[in-house]
């Protein structure tokens, strides 16, 4: 295979504040496809054209926020190299079995530098996108109930110690730098947001420096066209979803973008477009300066509360 | 005729604080096409896609601000038709002459309650769009200079005593209105904004009450499509075009728009999209606890600087 | 008012073959909103955005085509002094009793020199577009329930002696002459075809020249994107419609397009974009060897069916 | 590296019958960035958002087609091991010294079993997109000059034997088969066509079954839009380019596309859309009978060019 190692971000759990309001948000209005109810009372989602069993999984909890991301590698062999790489490189793990999360088979856990647990795995039931396998039709009914995103982007997180992820993420576990925000020169431009992928998107996975560790920024979800941003951003109007930036573009990636709250302050975006970079791209970097039009191209301006509101 | 009477916003003179950098920024940036420019040292433009000689006038003065905006009549018989009823309802009427304006004919001119200087006029050259009248292309090199607007859509005029504006414009200038915006309750719930129709526009003129007369809000140009706001968005990043509002959705008249200065401070909008009213049409009012939504659909809030930033 | 006379196409009847089958595709697949049926069996639709109870008319019959189409006009003062005006010019007309059709008044027949019935009415009853007229959401379920147009922009009829009706159009009823394409030199470039508009659309109504008289080319439902053209295509594509032409733009009024078949034969268009003409405006020429790419701008070529077929 | 072994289309040198016709052509028409040419009088291009120094290669011959495809491959360990790879798998292997393409490093050529030369190379100079690597605009005057695709997207070739070239791909090259067409039933529902992928997207090349080996189909330009492809048939249009298809939408990948010709008869393809299928899909098959709404959705019927027209 020319796609190895991990392939893509594969689930997400969200703490949410009141589940039932959130499984209606996820539902309704963000416009996930339910797929299941654990045990532990914790909710199943699958974007429409996510073709396993789940991508986002909500967890009532006190706090809102992110208990953990997972990954999907291309297979157990992968899996268990995966996992010996990070061991050798010096961090501990552990083996959540199989079936802890509905459909999904073994996960290897380990805590990130910035103190986020982040999974890889190598099973999930393929459940379809609803349209089938044989002569499929382009779209169908879920694709346009609520925003509908296509797919689980990438998430942005923000903790302590980047540096160290950056060199986890593309010393181990095969991810490349694609952007990088930097710091004022006076603080010697040190770099204070990185965006990594494993595939030839703009991002995967990307950390911002904070003081605090194991912060959620956002979860992306994937926006077929600007257009479709458009329609997410009527249905945040139409449901009173407090926005925090957007529509616009990113100059950062490129992408067009939204980014507004769930129920609980969990923030999330809906995403589109950005370009097609590979691991032979030379990075692209962000001055201090600068960085109002990577955040908002058209309106070159840094909005606080985005630099400051994580969960 | 069935479309008699007043046709179309035709144009409007800007006062700007520096000729040339506002003429690159009219020519460059939002990407009209220069005209001329006559011998009191006025430059001319018009949108690609307006078949007459002009449609934006730029006047070097030392404060910025709109000196008319004036609106194309069916003919000549008209023209005298309309300055008749004017002097009838007891406004004063002037005739500027032909010529005055650069391939201009006679303009009734005449001051609104609002305090704003209007005019009408039956005559100015069609010079065409630069694609011919036989066999043209959809569109040409002239579509991608700059934000390049197909057409000044509208304006937007702050000033005291609408409502006798609005008596106006539906009782002698054979508008009507399409939407309004309601002040608060416990004032009464006046009518705080009108969007007035000529055509079946959502506005081809719009008037909001306010302290002072004569202001202008902003100069509304036509983009074509949602994706061609965004682009006009790009090129505000571009060029450091400082912004106000968007890009987003209205509520009010459906549209898609950004809202900019132009260097002198000149509110200007990119604007797409709306809807179809017709003479016929019973009005949509915007609730002073709904306009939020009304100016931005997605955010659902107010913005300060739109409310009370004029020129 | 400034729009006076005929304001817009107000309903077509159409002929089809079996009325269940018809009622589904209407409702389901274009995604009229279905208002209605009469005595004698005829079922009513609306275009999701239209104020008024119907647009479309659908009688169950032998053979399918256009029974008659009527045009809206301001008022009932209107509507008389139109019909002195078109038997001053020479033709009988007759007056169809309120309540014939649903929810409408009289309606003013008469007969085209093309030999379609043709009608003005002015009054119909106000039903509203279902979002309400206070703090209206931008749109709501009906516009994305099949092709969802958001209303019934024009519709061209083949018939003998087109030049009759342009002047009837032009003289009488107020239109005028957007664009033209042109026969063969060696036929000496007669008109063959006229686009005929009276408000500032490139068509309110367009005329063919056929041997035959009182023919169906095609009924236009308005889309608001290219984007929302596609998905009307897409929708064609799951239901097994046949499609004539397109997706794909036109040079001649430069809209983007998709002509199909209703169930019966009846052809119709999703079409969006075009340009802003104004009773001013100098008319745009196609000549015969130029149609190609006024029919299908990008392929610029003529499609066989498209000039032939009809109902 | 997660994306390692083979990373994506890097170049096509395609035989034209008049240099200096297709240059004009390719730079002027399809928007392409000329980037030099060599000693032999080839002429090299690059799509704007390209950053190797070329993807495109015209040679100037007696008959039209492809003399060669080349792959990036992730860097000359991965280009070694490949080259062991197919000569272990039976298959004959050329170098190709350094230099022979201009800033390009060593290739590894062979024989396909379909009769194409394929190249795998791990060396290319980067010479950037135009925005530069820090804080760059999102798009520049290069994504405006004629249709101005984002980069070459991948090539659909004709030749005998497609399955050989499956197992080759799939066994030794890395590739996935992501959608697949089936032949008729009585002819016991062989593959006739199979769209392959080293990424996650929906191909990076593609086969289709023929009587004759190394034939060319299409090379395919990738737009960022629907909007841009209409955009690049307008242009098509304006420029009297022969259209093969479109614009419309496949089914088969789901993306939007126009087929069209150079001036030698070599289809290229304007296309964008699709989805994000990865390693772990289940493909996607398309029967005989279903294949017409695989190549034109809207319209479900298969085009008889496009099935039998190659270079």
């Amino acid at each position: 295979m020319a796609m190895t190692g991990v392939l893509r971000p594969g689930h997400a759990q969200l703490r949410v504040l009141d589940l039932e309001v959130s499984r209606k948000f996820y539902r309704d209005v963000i416009g996930l496809v339910e797929t299941g109810t654990d045990k532990q009372g914790r909710v199943y989602f699958k974007c429409w054209d996510e073709r396993d069993h789940h991508s986002v999984v909500l967890r009532e909890a006190d706090t809102a926020g992110i208990d953990f991301v997972g990954y999907k590698v291309l297979d157990r062999a992968t899996l268990d190299q995966l996992e010996r790489d990070v061991r050798a490189y010096g961090l501990e793990t552990e083996r959540v079995p199989a079936g802890d999360l509905l459909e999904t088979g073994e996960r290897v856990r380990f805590q990130l530098p910035t103190g986020h647990l982040f999974e890889l795995y190598a099973d999930k039931k393929h459940v379809g996108n609803g349209l089938g396998q044989v002569n499929p039709a382009p779209w169908g009914p879920d694709s346009e109930r609520g925003m509908a995103p296509t797919r689980l982007d990438h998430c942005l997180l923000y903790g302590t110690n980047i540096a160290a992820n950056k060199k986890l993420f593309t010393e181990v576990l095969g991810f490349y730098l694609v952007e990088r925000i930097l710091g004022p020169k006076e603080a010697g431009e040190p770099e204070v947001a990185i965006f990594l992928a494993c595939s030839h998107k703009t991002h995967d996975i990307a950390f911002v420096e904070y003081p605090e560790p194991g912060k959620l920024h956002h979860l992306s979800f994937r926006m077929p066209t600007w257009e479709r941003v458009l329609r997410a951003g009527d249905i945040m109007g139409m449901n009173n979803v407090p926005i925090d930036i957007g529509p616009t573009r990113h100059g950062t990636t490129r992408g067009e973008t939204i980014y507004a709250w769930d129920p609980s302050g969990n923030r999330f975006e809906t995403f589109c477009g950005g370009y097609d970079p590979y691991p032979d791209v030379e990075p692209i970097t962000w001055t201090h300066d600068g960085f109002g039009h990577g955040l908002d191209y058209p309106n070159g301006k840094l909005h606080e509360s985005f630099l400051t509101i994580v969960t």
